[in-house]
């Protein structure tokens, strides 16, 4: 992993532990580390560059496992100061590995199947892991306002974080979401912002905002400080590997929005590979989308290198991104690994999510009614093998999609006496 | 810590762990560990007796902090077997000690504060520490149908821990509860029985069940199963000292319902410095409530030693029983440590749950506003001294008491463009 000293020092004064440089995805120049994300030379996405050069296998991990019980742990792998765990942040991760026992008897697992249950997370979904990394940019960058748009779990991770950390923020939404959603974000006590127009339109205006003066001092957590936020999602793949006794699992499902997610641990697991903390051997990675809102899958099956855009239409709303920014660089992981990308119908993920909770106790967002509806799938298909160590992520709280499962009620009625409840076959 | 070995090996097919035996709380009469819940002799409550008087100080230290991040690092302290944490069960606790500097700054609190957030429990409330003790209790005594009455939490972790364990799960809820409360306590795809009558018919019902032929197997966990239950809860005191350094706290605000919680939380902090495990200096317990359900607090104030009951009527509805069984306790304990029981408004509530929201990023349940509140109306009264270390709990997830803060919403709301953003004054 070589680093180019002369660049970073033309932003000496920004300090984020390991992180380098920004280099971009496609044509691989680089940039000091900034408040950017897009390529100059080539419009491509700019990414974290990092000097892991001076690191011992065993101290690091010797270091780690020393670690506080949150993703700081991994703090000498991230675009964080070494004394991240120090400041004031909402500290998710460390999660729990579920070892689903109960789950793989039902889908014939024999290799071993876990859940990694981001439910656990400080907001209750994976956005916390991502949020706290814009927190620690958003400080080196003397940022002050905290931003994104959001229809659901990054409001209030945002606003979650933000409050903790000592910052304003200011969280656009489209001005009609359900009232649910909004007390969820407004109860943090930042500025909630409803825009006249639905979720594109208020995708436009943040853009417009950050090319604007009074957007000076705004960092937009999934705009201009998306390259650090989106590393967040490597935290993902090294618990899920110490967890796992340093272990490489054999197949990880992991859900697909903007795919951002899956390339992250895509890259965690290489990193773990190259610094020598796991064993260097392959693994499959499987994207997991609903069909209302399937493009990548959909290119996938069709064998095309290039996502083309849906309207989305799911019951999967924190996976309904039509156009997903990192589709190619998903069906590029999905077909080097050996994995695959399918979809399932709404109803196939209400059945799992009803399936999660009755066999492992584990109540999961839609999101994670997809990777479990996926998985079940791809078993069936004789695609995903059930005698290798599984990972099924769940990225979310079921609490926050209630609508989902509303159908699931009383199993029986009965007056408070026992005949009624011998007569309702209850004994 | 005395044992009685003769009585134990009256039931030498229980492993329980160090539980020698259950011990009535009002006449110490001692009768082997069985699901049995009130003295033969004098009706008082059966709690645990244990054995710990093998245990070297600095060995017991060791063992804990090298066990799981989730409560049965604790088992050599709970009425549980030693190889625990192999069995299937929802592994709550280990959760996080917020140090909460913000809070600390708003209330005037300069000896540190902390927030002890039981909200990232697998369901999202401490009832998931009491209910994992009394699946392994239900294990021991070889029940097959986990049951409980409930209005809320309790039934969520009773159907999650049942699912996870390979329990049936038979819950009792009353019939006309709110839909979401159905869906949250029904998605674990248990038996969940609406009762045509109020909660009061609810419990009559279930106590009627337990002495019938029909109730055969069946362990409730908050009736027959009480006295292991309840242990579940000193847990929290374990982990607050622990996650100190291994040090009491100074005071330590707690929620009172049926005031169980309260109670072991001192029994729990008495253990440690019986075990040598913590420093043996005093520490105040303050009990918290509702002004709309506060029989503790009136006795408190009142000078009394018993508690009258109360008809609820409070948003804090997890806190609302009227007759609270560990009430006198509650109130021992609150005069002989030096703590108080003091109460809030449900108005106090609510601007509580935003206070530590929009400081700390921590989004609760109604009764961690009324712990809030209390400590912050125990601050201004004198009665809670702000020079010394203070833990609050937040015992639930504000996702399952959306109601209470329903009046927060937008701030703005703009038309997508920067001249409508300039016009709010939010740049």
């Amino acid at each position: 992993m070589a680093v180019q000293t002369a660049e970073t020092a033309t932003n000496p004064t920004v300090d984020l532990g390991p992180a380098a440089a920004l280099s971009c995805r496609e044509c691989g120049h680089r940039v000091p580390l900034g408040p950017v994300f897009a390529c100059e030379e080539c419009f491509g996405p700019l990414e974290i560059a990092y000097d892991f050069s001076d690191y011992d296998t065993e101290e690091l991990r010797k270091r780690i496992e020393a670690g506080p019980a949150n993703i700081w742990r991994y703090a000498p792998l991230l675009p964080v100061p070494a004394d991240v765990a120090t400041k004031p942040n909402i500290n998710p991760g460390w999660t729990k590995l579920v070892q689903a026992d109960n789950l793989a008897r039902e889908l014939g697992v024999t290799g071993g199947l876990y859940v990694k249950d981001d439910s656990g997370n400080p907001t209750h979904s994976f956005k916390d892991r991502v949020v706290a990394q814009a927190i620690e940019a958003a400080r080196a960058f003397g940022f002050t306002t905290l931003s994104c748009s959001s229809t659901g779990n990054l409001a209030g991770a945002v606003g979650a974080a933000a409050a903790r950390a000592g910052f304003r923020s200011c969280v656009f939404i489209p001005h009609d979401l359900e009232q649910g959603k909004v007390v969820m974000a407004a109860v943090y006590g930042g500025e909630l912002v409803g825009i006249e127009g639905n979720y594109d339109d208020v995708n436009r205006f943040c853009s417009e905002l950050i090319g604007d003066p009074a957007g000076e001092g705004w960092g937009f957590v999934n705009v201009n400080l998306r390259p650090y936020y989106a590393e967040g999602s490597k935290t993902l793949a090294y618990e899920i590997c110490e967890q796992l006794g340093w272990k490489l699992p054999d197949q990880i499902v992991v859900p697909i929005a903007s795919g951002s997610q899956l390339t992250k641990i895509d890259k965690g697991l290489k990193e773990l590979i190259e610094l020598g903390l796991v064993e260097d051997k392959p693994y499959k990675i499987f994207g997991a989308q609903a069909e209302g809102c399937s493009p990548v899958s959909t290119a996938y099956k069709a064998g095309h290198d290039v996502v083309r855009p849906q309207k989305p239409n799911t019951i999967a709303k924190s996976l309904a991104i039509g156009n997903p920014a990192d589709g190619p660089y998903v069906l590029d992981i999905a077909r080097r690994t050996g994995g695959a990308v399918e979809d399932v119908t709404d109803e196939q993920v209400v059945d799992a999510i009803k399936l999660l909770a009755r066999t492992e106790g584990i109540f999961a967002e839609t999101a994670g009614g997809v990777t479990v509806g996926v998985t079940k799938k791809l078993i069936e298909n004789g695609v995903l093998d059930p005698s290798l160590t599984t990972v099924v992520l769940n990225t979310g709280d079921g609490l926050k999609t209630l609508d989902a499962v509303a159908g699931t009620g009383l199993t029986a009625t009965i007056r408070p006496n026992l005949d009624s409840f011998r007569e309702a076959g209850l004994a």
